[in-house]
């Protein structure tokens, strides 16, 4: 995870609030995710209680957070404005799915960018929508699309903060693999103990082993794990504990 | 947006979800998504209202979810588990970020599959994700990594839903997957074996469980391979051939 230094200048702007517990929720995932910066425009109730039972340890993004009276004055200083919306309109703007948008906001990143959701129940209104150039919307099922608006900033800054991830490091291996030599023995030694114990006929092998080499191969062992299965095979060449 | 008919087969489980709101929002989310099996262990309250007015219009999610007394009841019938945790842990399983676990998760989808989240506090327990043989996270900051249960359903179930839109059509298995119960049924041949054999001493049992579980979660067993190496097994209960 590299560049989350862009994330600083995403601001989230809700646009006229209804419920308390969504600026909490909001200031939680924006948190989560490494954004910071917060503007209400005329949210209904706040400063509230459910606003801060639902920020959990995000509090701080809620006493930072702007309040302002207009989407125009909320956008103040962005060089781009993205609008969450699950609307068609006539006359449409770019439109693009929310892991689209969250790539070009974060380009854009190097001075501040707003991502703008509506109210709740309304969603954004034709003028504040103006203001975007991109349009942006989170894929739904076809039969209920009524995405809680916490949920829909979540989404969204979980995506501005996958796409900081240009290249991740490869997984560091923390335990060693099994060598292929060292996975052959433990075949010899599993086909040893099947064929002493009546499993295995050598003499009519069928798929058998054929089966157990995939299965193996499959399992991608590591070298210890080949140990540990040895070990119980060497302890079924001994005498049965009475 | 295609192969949404996949989602069918994903199952959310909770594990002792403390607050019903959480639930509600569970509800909500997989809706939104087009996901519907919600199955429910062991939850501090439920039904309640506050879970009612979180799920909005999906009710019925909530109407039609299944609550179990255990995570494996849970994962009845799943031929693949995937745990959301933040956690690192001394010996992990296959671990990835959400994405990565989704297109996987969508690729087993001809089969049910769990997505498998902890209690709000606590997370999942070690046995818990035991059961899951790819452990996923959701990327957060790293000074704030609280995200609120609700909204790590939220995220898988997009997740889900975006991999239906970039998913290959998912290949004819050739061989039926084991479900996690026979899986289990493997496991405890084994131990019961090692034990008798004496490799393996239940009083003092070391990281020996954990280390097995996490073999065979790997492995991606199908069922005729559990039939296989409980024959074998089996054939070790018999006096051997002399």
């Amino acid at each position: 995870m590299n560049n989350t230094d862009a994330l600083k200048n995403i601001r989230i702007v809700l646009a006229r609030p209804s419920h308390p517990g969504n600026i909490g929720a909001t200031a939680r995932a924006m948190k989560t995710m490494g954004l910071s910066d917060l503007r209400l425009v005329l949210p209904r109730h706040f400063p509230h209680p459910d606003a801060l039972a639902r920020a959990a340890g995000a509090s701080d993004i809620l006493e930072n957070a702007k309040v302002v009276d207009s989407v125009s004055a909320a956008l103040d200083g962005c060089v781009l404005a993205v609008a969450s919306t699950a609307r068609h309109r006539e006359l449409r703007h770019d439109t693009m799915d929310a892991r689209a948008a969250a790539r070009e906001a974060l380009d854009a990143a190097a001075a501040p960018v707003a991502i703008l959701f509506g109210n709740e129940t309304a969603g954004l209104t034709a003028d504040e929508a103006a203001n975007c150039r991109i349009w942006a919307r989170i894929p739904t099922d076809a039969g209920f699309s009524s995405l809680n608006l916490g949920a829909a900033v979540q989404i969204f800054a979980y995506e501005l903060r996958m796409a900081c991830a240009t290249a991740a490091p490869p997984p560091v291996a923390e335990f060693a693999p099994a060598t292929i030599g060292q996975v052959e023995q433990l075949y010899a030694h599993f086909e040893e103990r099947m064929t002493v114990s009546g499993f295995y006929n050598p003499a009519s092998p069928g798929r058998l082993e054929l089966r157990l080499r995939r299965l193996l191969a499959r399992a991608r062992l590591e070298a210890e794990e080949v140990n540990i299965l040895r070990g119980f095979l060497t302890t079924l060449e001994k005498p049965k504990r009475r």
